[in-house]
């Protein structure tokens, strides 16, 4: 069995991890979610047990008596444990490649919106994130997506060729939280990314995920890394 | 043989696979360096070549026909390539755990001098740097090495128990950057990490890195990620 650790009640970096096991029809407990309004107590008491590999922070796996932490760490482990990655060390290292890129994009879109320090409130950043924003918007999003798409383009359908990985199912959900965050923005560059939004389809077609964005496991996003503010959008 | 690329004149994120590679005598090129005065154009030249697994940024190395990007990635790889991180499932898993938290650490000091984008000045962010420069001192430094110094309590002396890996060398150089960046800071906080000083000093004195440290490949700190501005330390 395989128990997933999450903070209750927000997609986040959870989901990354989430999607992989949902779309390989891998059997876990979600345990703070399914703890209901225990969530946060089961979390924080979790935490708190003395383990060897200690994680920094949510999500982690508790499986085959290791706790996993690192999204990147977590579906590395799932891609050779459950063949959710090519079992090639070089199609292995591209598809780690390609989450850890996931994961960088991920960190600076949580940023564009807490650009000062990720324990105070929005608030207290607002005009440093309307200037972050700015710069994620117009220098970083086409720098990252258009690798992600060149990528596809040398590649596709799927970032390892002719089947799906974990790396994909990341992607998916990058794609899904910057058109939550930034609306108009992803409007403006989708046209320029047709093999970026074919695989997005893709995943949001293969039977495990199908499945599981129609079930009341997917959460909608609201106050984790991917945020809808107003001024932080634009179409440039 | 392995080539290394990765911007010349600067240590960076390229300085945590150096230290892999010198800690264990593995040889290697340093391309972009070795090219002297042509190394930026080498290293350009190089990035635009067409390849299936081109690299998002560098560095990166060429190896056995592949290219491999992500330093976590580059280092996953030496790892079980040449003997420099645990053989076991687990061990494998805690020590790319362990990197890969370095990882967000070394992200988090860049961004305390260029909080708002990468590709501006630091004059142009000098105001949003300081406060978030203030925050990663107070908040960030304690959580993110007590977590290590607590790792080292429960596993010590190397990260992964009894033998040395690449997370340590590279644990030493996020120890070395800090107390270039911060060094009022780190004077401040070293007292209460005796296991994580320990572990540095271990790191500096394997055989490989002393020699490397005494050569004149060893760059020193300047523009990269580790920048040193008085505004921007204090001693708390």
């Amino acid at each position: 069995m395989i128990d997933l650790y999450y903070w209750p009640g927000i997609p986040g970096r959870g989901e990354f991890v989430r999607l992989a096991l949902e779309a390989k029809n891998v059997s876990y407990r979600d345990v703070a979610m399914e703890a209901g309004d225990d969530g946060m107590d089961r979390l924080v008491a979790d935490m708190e047990r003395p383990r060897d590999t200690a994680p920094f922070a949510p999500p982690y796996v508790v499986a085959d008596g290791m706790t996993i932490a690192q999204v990147a760490n977590i579906l590395l482990w799932l891609g050779e444990t459950q063949g959710l990655a090519p079992a090639d060390m070089a199609g292995r290292l591209w598809v780690n490649q390609c989450q850890l890129t996931i994961a960088d994009m991920v960190a600076e879109a949580h940023d564009a919106h807490h650009p000062i320090s990720p324990g105070a409130y929005y608030e207290e950043q607002k005009d440093e994130a309307k200037r972050r924003a700015a710069d994620f918007r117009t220098a970083r999003m086409p720098k990252f997506l258009d690798w992600f798409e060149q990528a596809l383009e040398r590649r596709g359908p799927w970032l390892a060729g002719a089947d799906w990985s974990y790396a994909d199912t990341s992607l998916f959900q990058l794609i899904e939280g910057l058109r939550f965050a930034f609306p108009k923005r992803m409007a403006t560059l989708e046209s320029g990314l047709p093999r970026l939004i074919a695989l997005h389809d893709a995943v949001a077609a293969l039977p495990g995920i199908a499945a599981y964005l129609a079930s009341d496991r997917r959460q909608p996003f609201g106050e984790g890394i991917f945020r809808h503010y107003l001024e932080l959008d634009g179409a440039d």
